[in-house]
């Protein structure tokens, strides 16, 4: 067969082993894609992995310069390379070439790849420690072997697993990175691969720190998480197949970073409904309505206080979920998942407002759905209740009063965000006092009066938060250099001699700016 | 039965469902201690983790002082009870009263207390991070549940469940703490909780702040780690128990912080030997033989490259091992432990020394024991010649040159330690070179010309490393305030109104000289 190449230890090749093969579709037309590509046999797989780990060991003596004109460098190619890369990714997802992949990904791309070579040459995010009288120092370094990553399919170019976030994180670093691409647009990342491996080339970076591989059997992908001579793995997707990583992960005590499900509760007070509840309607559907509605931030559950007020808030809102068309979904089967995940959740007592259909049209596409339940009956079953519809498909908890809205905070599991809208003029103050509490600890990022969706790549983002949204509520996998820190291990040096000390902490700061933590004190300064 | 009392929800009582109970031994004469102590049941951890989450709840709200308050009262009269704690220690134990307990590790579990109390009320370990373009904050904050300590039997004080280093982070960090005493040391255990929880209530701390328990039925402690309602656990002790807690926190997606096996591997170099052999072995003996042997950073494996120096060394070394008497063991199943850790030694291939048996005597004891290999039968067998003998009991490997050393270090486990010995003026350089590689990322802390015990509690430590030393090599167990990050979640504000920030985050910097991230530079400013 014609098999599109893997690229594995440095060649561009076809399948050692191939366990099967697979297209990609256009989800606009439901066109199934010429090339065709393997799914990857243990052969490569583990050829993949000796290779990574062979690289982990040189790049241990690369200086981080590399690494930053590495990115650079990609981030350069990809520009030049715009139109390619919109182009397939508009085929593979049906994502609109503008604003979204042209104007908005892309840029967004190169950006973080870009901030993220700026981490790797400033140095500081490491956290060098030195104690100047025990004369111990300590920083983070690269992890002992690749890492893995596993890309989702909402994101072709800002969270590709070859050019996303979590890979210029991984390799701001420090380490190799084994792409997993996913199924959804194997050609985007197949087009990534190559400018990646044209950049490593021309940095002369081990011809190993980037590899990539297309769908394996699930066993293979468990195998490479848990392998012994792994790093760490990083992976965006549905909570059940993280899952199934994550044990295999954990019982081989491999780190696994896992983005998986949240429903991003938004808590709107009566005072915002009185004040603008017109603007909050068209912000929130706006913010439901993006990328089809399969975002990670996505406000898939909206909770306020029964009255006169909110029935009008939900009528808007009605009005703008039935009267927008439907985006195009990513893949044949989210329809069908859009659809179970309705099911679940009207029988587990939410009512149709409206949508809850396929829509047949040349294109995967779900209607709009917006359904409502009372408060009491979420807290009743609170689980079946938060159950993920990745779609523009929200459910509206219509509570007694503020105490049980604060019972609905109380059940909800681990966020990414969450959001409670309040009056400007401070009529909700109260309210507010009594929900933050139950709120703030089951979610990563808590926002006022804004929508979740709009992840922006500056230090103090948190994109992670508490089980199930990720599987470590202390990391986030958005926001340099913070992000980066997951793929690195903690390494001091106890009276370890000067000349053998990794630069970073040598008594001269290496880079006359980078920040250290010396005696107690974040200064620049040599020592 | 006229138990001892437990510490639950704020009360001194009986336990309610015992599933048995025990008494402490010991060691120094194998006497049974009269007290009886309950092994808790159900009814009792339950009572414990709601008692635990609630306190949680009413901690988020208290100011960081009033725990800094605390455990500096806590530490005084830690001190004002010397006599009584080092009195109990030393029968539970066997641990000498002076200077171990008294001057050794006594002061170290208050210097340790007073430093986390800094730490809390410095502010900076939280790591606020601002970006002031984007008006987002962030920092780390405590968790969502209590923090459940299993403490190990080899540090009563310092390590302790109710008054050790993963105690006083896990309040540090604004947690409720659930103690599980070690069986080996239940009264001291005792002892400390009272003074702990005269201290909460001193300070005006929700009764739950401390509470504490003993040995429970094994499947109770996987409850435990695992209840939808705790923070976090942490635990520091076997392999084999580690494990288990580990498979059943992970499952639960609950963060759980292993401290659990480490041989701590010594690489001597060949010039190091010429200049200084006699030295060093009396160096690494006397590393050796503290606390008989009982330490997590006990050397348990020496690295050396064969020939006369070498063997006079290791003469050396054995005459040190024979000639000294053998400290008494913490418990009654403790030289049965070593005898089958020895025993899975020589098996795979170790040949003894000196020593190897228990020693009858009026305590529990085990002969001071040193056993050789050869790097080729190492290599061929690393998992069985890894396994840590918890004594006074090392393995001396023989490689044939510096290539071998490496392959041995290529092979080693995680560990916590890593150590090279090398000549001063400079004549191993080369082989350092070629060793450090592969050994710096299988170890936590990497040593120059000093033996690993002694553990310094100052920032840039790392009592950590890869797995299965620990369960994740990014963490650290004793270093204020770097500890403190194992129990503490990361949360983010977005557009979050100023008055409803906590202190940590306002314009305002809450203390005058917290340290915080602003728009990418450390600053103690206000903004």
């Amino acid at each position: 067969m014609d098999y599109q190449n893997v690229l594995i230890a440095g060649r561009w090749r076809d399948p050692k082993d191939p366990a099967g093969h697979f297209r990609a579709v256009n989800p606009a037309n439901k066109q199934v894609l010429p090339q065709v590509y393997p799914v990857c046999g243990p052969d490569d797989v583990h050829e993949a992995i000796a290779a990574g780990k062979q690289a982990a060991i040189e790049l241990r003596k690369a200086p981080r310069e590399r690494f930053a004109r590495f990115l650079d460098l990609f981030a350069d190619k990809i520009e030049a390379h715009t139109d390619e890369l919109v182009e397939i990714a508009n085929l593979e997802t049906g994502l609109p070439k503008e604003p979204r992949l042209r104007n908005g990904e892309l840029p967004r791309t190169t950006d973080q790849m870009r901030k993220a070579a700026r981490a790797a040459r400033e140095l500081s995010w490491c956290h060098a420690t030195i104690d100047t009288s025990a004369n111990i120092r300590s920083m983070m370094g690269p992890l002992d072997g690749p890492v893995s990553v596993f890309g989702p399919n909402n994101f072709p170019f800002a969270f590709n697993s070859i050019a996303g976030g979590d890979f210029v994180a991984a390799i701001a670093a420090g380490n190799p990175a084994i792409a997993k691409a996913n199924t959804g647009h194997p050609g985007t990342t197949l087009a990534f691969a190559r400018l990646a491996f044209e950049a490593v080339t021309e940095t002369g970076l081990p011809p190993a720190t980037v590899q990539m591989i297309y769908r394996t059997p699930a066993e293979l992908g468990l195998q490479l998480v848990s392998h012994p001579e792994i790093g760490a793995s990083a992976f965006t997707g549905s909570k059940s197949a993280g899952l199934r990583l994550k044990a295999a992960a954990d019982q081989a005590g491999k780190p696994v970073y896992l983005e998986m499900s949240s429903v991003n509760p938004i808590f709107i007070l009566p005072g915002a409904l009185e004040e603008r509840s017109d603007d909050i309607a068209a912000e929130l559907f706006g913010s439901c309505a993006l990328g089809a509605g399969q975002f990670c931030t996505n406000p898939g559950l909206m909770v306020l206080q029964k009255g006169e007020r909110t029935e009008r808030f939900i009528g808007t809102l009605a009005e703008a979920f039935a009267g927008n068309r439907p985006g195009v979904l990513l893949s044949p089967k989210a329809p069908d998942g859009i659809l179970e995940a309705v099911e679940i959740l009207k029988a587990a007592g939410a009512a149709l407002v409206v949508g809850g259909q396929i829509v047949e049209d040349d294109g995967y596409r779900f209607a709009n759905t917006l359904m409502r339940v009372d408060g009491k009956t979420f807290i009743g079953h609170p689980e079946a209740l938060q159950t993920e519809a990745f779609g523009t498909a929200s459910l509206i908890v219509v509570a007694d009063d503020i105490g049980q809205m604060k019972e609905v905070a109380s059940v909800l599991e681990g966020n990414l965000t969450g959001c409670v809208y309040s009056h400007t003029q401070g009529q909700d103050d109260r309210e507010y006092a009594i929900l933050e509490p139950e709120l703030r600890p089951k979610v990563g990022r808590l926002l006022n009066d804004k929508a979740p969706t709009g992840v922006a790549v500056v230090p103090s983002m948190n994109h992670g938060g508490p089980y199930p949204a990720t599987g470590h509520p202390g990391f986030t996998a958005v926001g340099l250099p913070a992000s980066m820190l997951r793929f690195a291990a903690l390494y001091c040096y106890d009276n370890v001699r000067p000349p053998r000390l990794p630069v970073e902490l040598q008594d001269k700061n290496p880079t006359g700016s980078m920040w250290r933590l010396v005696d107690g004190k974040w200064t620049q300064k040599n020592l």
